[in-house]
């Protein structure tokens, strides 16, 4: 089973690099996948409802390294999540509180385990890379866990009726599940009132609408251009359903 | 044999990932390489001739997943292309129409079978992926497949005579393969009219040059600088060719 | 042992596809980690500081390619150092000077084999790439290399009083290595004058400081926020070190 990243360390910045030596130095048979390290830097709560709908299109049984932690260094925990047959690796300051919440079959436990060398400011390689590298290798030291009820820190897990994410092409996903979602809905966002579409195909060229995406969410999106740009949303932007 | 993608998904973003993480719970032998998930968005004919010239870079027997594919989930078919001895797999929209009609061994098939869950708006997921690893696999199932005389969608073939990628040090490849063109032809873009010269440091600091890149296309380039934002190019900015 | 790249040919570029490519035809067993792609275009002297500090991050043994490489196609030697249990394999332009003067153990070695096919302009992949390969898999052909008592480019290999690198969030790195230097001490940059903290949730919302890195190196950073754009910090930037 493949370990997975999941980060704001950036695509093209010397972070990953180095997590990825200290994984093939550990557990040289796992493979690794990227699903993501431009989550947005320092945006916990967008990445938490991001994470819960991305995670699900892994294998069974992969464990993630989720790691958005501008408290790194500090008083927040280290935690593992198991949630409906996925492992999380990662800070416990929300990012893998919505999941947690959502999942049907679930165990947590805190990471008391500290490496003899650790960086203030990069838990990413020295904290939860060991740890993840243990978990798939199906190498647990004792000692390494305590046992634990839930994460301390729980955001809300219902729908975020905000701007998750934005893609390279303009894209801007929602933290609003799509398959609940009555395709006559319109999706009210800054200051317009979009209709659904199907897909890219089914819109007017440069025309912005809604659609489910293929993580299942609110999109809203447009015809070879970037919605983004045409309507001046970013992470954090709020959208509102309003019946059709 | 090698898997390879060249798509327009973004480096950074999260599609790939998930393209990684479907091919290696259906190929999990297979090597993954990324040739460009850059490629300009949504510019099939650009992508069209780069891919031409790209492709041969890589060994005999790869199979390409090659993605610019703004038509997804609307009329275009899906095929799979064999071509001097490399396989693409991809949308009948163009994308792979140029290595087609240069290629001198060549056989076409359509891609009738659909997976059960097919999102409309990610196909390089759920349809082209599956279809990759079972060539690479060597495992075709019966009914995947109907023959095909040719794409339907044929761009021209000869050289595109206009800017196709420009890269991070804004250097300008156009798509005119170099081998052919003489020394003492003069390129004129942009207003300008660039003299040859062999290499980077054959050229004064700064100064814009044409010279044949490492994949045999005309390149608009300067030492130490970039030639595309002195010189305002982009994708689609037209070249002239004119004798020395 | 794993093969580590080190270049500026861009996180998202064409380029380093073309050496995986190569690299997996000739060594197709060895592991593959990228350090950086996204070195400051053309600079060498910062580029030979940040490699010299996150070298020894990677494995004993790994074998380095590293390219930042303006003078391509001219005059400059290709060289092979092992320094400190490493290997690094690029051009004698300075870019392995620094790691080289450091190193308590060392050998150096010239290129003097050269491909049939040599692209003027893309040394990593016709070059630097089958030497790397060869001195991975323990295969040495004879008389590709000729012995050499030092590179011929020797940078000053002291601590670097200048910003090296800045990453995606913002945070600036100095060549200067922070273990000999007092807590105390005040860095002043672009007309300020901050003060140490140990990590980034000891300091103050978007409140710029100093600390020490998780490669051992003085950087400034913000907490939650970008001190690169705040300060105005870039690449060659000077820093200065006045005690506290």
């Amino acid at each position: 089973m493949p370990i997975v990243l999941f980060t704001d360390f950036g695509a093209g910045d010397l972070y990953v690099g180095q997590m990825k030596a200290a994984l093939g130095e550990r557990a040289p048979k796992v493979a690794l996948l990227d699903a993501l390290h431009q989550a947005p830097n320092f945006e916990v709560a967008p990445a938490a409802h991001l994470l819960a709908a991305l995670a699900p299109r892994y294998p069974a049984g992969s464990v993630f390294v989720a790691v958005i932690d501008p408290g790194v260094g500090g008083e927040r925990d280290a935690i593992v999540l198991e949630a409906n047959g996925l492992v999380f690796v990662g800070p416990d300051n929300g990012l893998l509180s919505v999941l947690w919440q959502r999942a049907t079959r679930r165990r947590g436990r805190r990471i008391v385990w500290r490496p003899e060398h650790l960086s203030d400011s990069f838990h990413g390689r020295d904290l939860f890379v060991p740890v993840a590298a243990a978990l798939a290798s199906k190498r647990l030291p004792r000692g390494w866990f305590a046992p634990m009820k839930a994460p301390e820190i729980l955001l809300d897990a219902d729908d975020l009726a905000e701007i998750v994410y934005v893609d390279h092409y303009g894209n801007a996903m929602t933290g609003l599940r799509a398959q609940a979602i009555a395709r006559a809905t319109r999706v009210r966002v800054a200051g317009r009132s979009l209709k659904y579409a199907r897909t890219f195909s089914d819109a007017g060229a440069g025309k912005p609408f809604w659609y489910e995406n293929s993580l299942g969410l609110v999109e809203i999106a447009a015809n070879r251009a970037s919605a983004a740009q045409q309507l001046s949303l970013h992470v954090g932007t709020p959208v509102v359903l309003s019946p059709g």
